[in-house]
């Protein structure tokens, strides 16, 4: 099978189905994301931005697949969802609520409100729905106005030792992509140089070819647990970002610069012994704070595949095919559930599965399916070049 | 060799040398605790509850095993560092700070004040400071003010599900035995009585004789994820604080229960199938949000055998010395790292080391020589009365 094939039967005949069945809370609005092996709902508390990702996820195969209309209806229940009940009075997202819509957990995390814009932004397009555009468009200044203290009241740290995070220059940079549409032109041109800038002059490290996870605001490394942080699955999901970017740009050296930091990552980043990529790692090889670093998750890998598969699609490299084919190997033997549908999220070390759930607190309808299009897109223009890519 | 011996032996020959030789910094004052298997000295931050717990450990040794000078003048290193850098404006302790005493997370957490209470007031036997004693006295009253919202403006819950966690109840049926020296008698006597209705009456749970993490206040069970959380560790650990309570105030009665509940506990938490304590578990058998779930912890396993070793001197029970012995020998065979000195904190579910530090955040100089010190004297009671119990 060609993996374009692979890609976009997995992604319309299990991962979508799968969620189409088990998580639509036909009562409440909004989807059910702690999904049990099968699908069974668990917990019916709704996590505020994978509500965000899954109305983002269905809006956007609206948008690109196919005007399916049972599509648009379910990114319309998320959307109304959140609309209703996920803001609070000063426009910040809530991070959870209950299954009816009682706010749990105050609004302490902006990425709730990254994947708010990113799904009015998509359900604006797919449509037509001019209320939701203003939305989108309000929440995304919202989200530049809170930039410089994103936790706001709930920031633990003072400003002893004044690290800034990878995460949100790293999220600005798909986020004003996907809100082209509707933005200024001149904004998103800005946002976009603002973000190359941090992503590849302030977070990007020249001497290891490494993303760092906090650095001081001039790029400079900080030998603490938060400076000495690595985040490997967050630098290689950037750089697909900045090759989309780059594309967009028509710039090469940015691609080519994105390329080799995936390489670097990866190598340094490959568990040499068990395979897989570890999710957390001390850039000084020191133990981390993280008891979890040592496990295998399901967005590392898939995000990988993302990158390999546009670095092969912009290169033709001979390397970032072999990388491509071992990341490709592990992750489908891994973490993929064709008995029961979707993939697992959670492996130890060793490659076994830890929590054998296929949704949570953290894992919705967002990685694999926006994977499994994403890599279905760029095997269909490598395939169309003739080279010959197949399982 | 005589569970006392090699509990004291191991106490005084290995476990304080270790801290004595590596944690003291004679420059700032304080302690380092991020020390790798070696006891090299991997990062600098001060953890202010380790802090704290430090300072405990070497006051407690020094009013109850020796008056050794050198281990009150490492535990007045502590205190003075913890007086001169730890408190905040309002007389809450910070989180952290940089090895020189500046700020770094703010005082979000409780158990930092907790630990300090309890280091002035053992330092202040010690020494006869009544400033320090003042101090602990003051710093106690502050913990109990802010009892009902203890992480004050960091509080990410809302309202909605009113949930009330185990810890500060559990901590304060310690802390005020700790304090009992130099609290009025009846403010000692009602803490006792709070701390017991509120662990056996509202966290244990009857049906299942086990101790929810959270609870509603009535103690009635929530099915969510905060609501289904088990940490048995802190469960059995709670139980030796009932038993210490039950046997000042010749309580049959709570023992029994205390043991009870020891023993339910481990029947289910016990790993059957890799051995050792599971640090997290969901009540219904669901995912926990937790990823670090199925590890082994150091102080799970630590609190155990202090649990089990009072249990027995107070019940003379077979299954309980049987239960001692399983946990004794995962203990020492896993967790012991006699090549290197201390012990190891962190195993993966099978048992294998996961994080080869000696301390760092999380684990200091506290529950491997409290451990060490109350096995010893149990076991030395339980000789005393002729029980052949050796290794």
């Amino acid at each position: 099978m060609k993996f374009s094939q692979l890609y976009k039967e997995t992604l319309l005949n299990d991962i979508i189905p799968f969620w189409e069945k088990h998580s639509i809370d036909t009562e409440h609005g909004g989807y059910f994301t702690c999904l049990d092996i099968h699908g069974a709902v668990y917990d019916t508390d709704k996590f505020i931005w994978l509500q965000g990702r899954q109305a983002w996820t269905f809006s956007m195969l609206y948008n690109t697949v196919e005007k399916n209309d049972k599509w648009l209806e379910i990114a319309k229940n998320g959307v109304d969802f959140l609309r209703q009940y996920g803001i609070n009075k000063d426009g910040d997202f809530y991070f959870s609520v209950t299954a009816d819509g009682q706010p749990l957990v105050k609004a302490y995390n902006i990425f709730s409100d990254c994947f708010a814009a990113m799904a009015f932004s998509q359900y604006a397009l797919a449509s037509g729905d001019e209320e939701v555009k203003a939305l989108a468009i309000k929440t995304y200044y919202n989200i530049l106005k809170r930039r410089d203290n994103p936790k706001g009241d709930f920031e633990k740290n003072t400003n002893t030792r004044p690290l800034i995070g990878f995460s949100l220059p790293m999220i600005l940079s798909n986020l004003v992509l996907e809100l082209e549409e509707i933005l200024e032109p001149d904004e998103v041109e800005n946002t976009i140089d603002y973000s190359i800038q941090q992503v590849m002059d302030v977070f990007l490290d020249e001497k290891s070819g490494l993303i760092y996870e906090n650095v001081l605001p001039n790029g400079a490394h900080h030998d603490s647990f938060n400076g000495r942080l690595l985040n490997p699955g967050h630098g290689i999901e950037a750089m697909w970002f900045m090759i989309d970017i780059g594309d967009r740009r028509n710039d090469s050296g940015l691609i080519n610069k994105a390329v080799t930091t995936i390489l670097n990552i990866l190598d340094y980043a490959w568990d040499k012994e068990y395979g897989g990529i570890y999710y957390f790692m001390d850039a000084q090889g020191k133990p981390t704070q993280q008891l979890e670093s040592d496990q295998k998750l399901w967005w590392v890998h898939l995000e990988t595949l993302v990158a390999l598969a546009k670095a092969y699609e912009q290169t033709n490299s001979k390397e970032v095919l072999e990388w491509y084919h071992k990341v490709h190997d592990y992750a489908w033997s891994h973490f993929s559930d064709p008995e029961n549908g979707e993939w697992f999220g959670y492996l130890n070390r060793k490659g076994e599965v830890l929590l054998d759930l296929k949704g949570g607190k953290w894992k919705g309808c967002f990685h694999v399916p926006r994977a499994m299009y994403q890599c279905w897109r760029a095997f269909e223009t490598i395939e169309s070049k003739a080279h010959t890519i197949s399982e």
